[in-house]
């Protein structure tokens, strides 16, 4: 059974300036809820249909109709969390680091967050503009590994104005990056979706790269930016 | 100004079996309804908040309220069209083929028609139960590649039994795919989002391939359908 209190609280976890006051997330979906629960994220509370064997002392079953209630998704999926969102750790300057301009789109930044756990990339840095890593959208997409990437909120330009290594970017006009040497520190910065990495941004990158294009002179201009930060990612990691 | 028969028109196509029967699809958006103007795709029909300086005979002006009555989109974009689908060309088999065992999500498929477009991919083959490429979020997704790769929906086993190059699925025991030979002629198989190849499928692969995963132990256990995409047609593509 579900108070009209705790649906308050859910609800206003979809707006951002609430989950920073809160300081609570939502995950929904049997798969990502079970991710989070074998991470070291505090479960705060759980909703579901059925039982979980874990967590009982935190867990109410409820209806579908009550889930519909709570659920952010336009096709509930048996189980809703809140989760205690963690504390920022410091980025760690060390290994590859991949840096977001003003990624806007939800699914986006949860696929980056899922290929940076792929290639064992431990270190995210985002721009204030870039969306909310906690978006359930995001949290979704990142299907668990949102807990494996450390993420951090920050001005990039100071970041970079910081940092000791080589900055990738990638630009049409860049260094076919099949050929380029790729070390084993630095930064790839990924840009915006429509307007691509930024002119303070871009004057920090010491390193142009490129994706070459295969298709003939009227094929796609741009690859989406989480497929090309797959490409990157292929690339500096492969031997 | 809008009539009612041309609103009836429109919404009817938000269906796969309406689309079918009517012969039409709908694009959004300046961008992408540029890039298929540019096409040799026959227009039906353009609603718009602004007039297009080209194809002035076949556009209505309407106001937001009106455009907001017919837009699919959640944030209507400036500018709706209705275009003719064309007729189906058979797949040429040369060179690299993509081949689709169903993919669901309308944003995978569009991104994925995207990458075919981009590494040069000129076609791709789908099984039946593959989401429709008409379908309006794989239009928005694809931004205009969908008129630049000729995609076919088939009967995939039959398909790829009457195949003579090798067939390549990417299969967590598969062979590294950095050190594999990749040949400039084959089918390159991409599997469902929850349920990766399909066993019929599953029994036509010739060549077992595997992106290398470089996190930990813990990290994620797959990537996105797309993003695998993007890597391994950039691994086919690389010299």
């Amino acid at each position: 059974m579900l108070s009209k209190s705790q649906i308050k609280l859910i609800t206003r976890l979809k707006q951002k300036k609430h989950r920073i006051t809160d300081g609570f997330f939502v995950a929904e979906g049997i798969k990502v809820i079970n991710e989070l629960l074998d991470s070291s994220l505090e479960l705060y509370h759980l909703f579901t249909l059925e039982p979980f064997k874990s967590h009982t002392e935190k867990q109410t079953l409820i209806t579908e109709a009550e889930l519909k209630k709570i659920s952010f998704l336009t096709t509930p999926n048996k189980a809703l969390a809140v989760f205690k969102i963690p504390s920022q750790k410091n980025t760690q300057l060390q290994g590859l680091i991949v840096a977001l301009d003003s990624i806007r789109d939800p699914g986006n930044l949860g696929t980056i967050i899922r290929l940076c756990d792929w290639f064992g990339i431990k270190e995210l840095v985002c721009s204030k503009e870039t969306v909310d890593c906690y978006n359930p959208k995001v949290v979704q997409a990142t299907m668990g590994s949102i807990t494996r990437v450390n993420i951090n909120y920050l001005d990039l330009n100071t970041f970079l104005t910081e940092a000791e290594t080589p900055i990738f970017g990638a630009f049409m006009d860049g260094k076919n990056v099949y050929k380029s040497e790729l070390p084993k520190e630095g930064i790839i910065i990924m840009g915006n979706e429509a307007n691509g990495i930024s002119k303070a941004i871009e004057q920090q990158v010491t390193k142009h790269i490129a994706i070459p294009r295969f298709g003939d002179l009227q094929a796609t201009e741009s690859l989406n930016v989480a497929t090309a930060t797959a490409i990157l990612l292929s690339e500096f990691r492969r031997k």
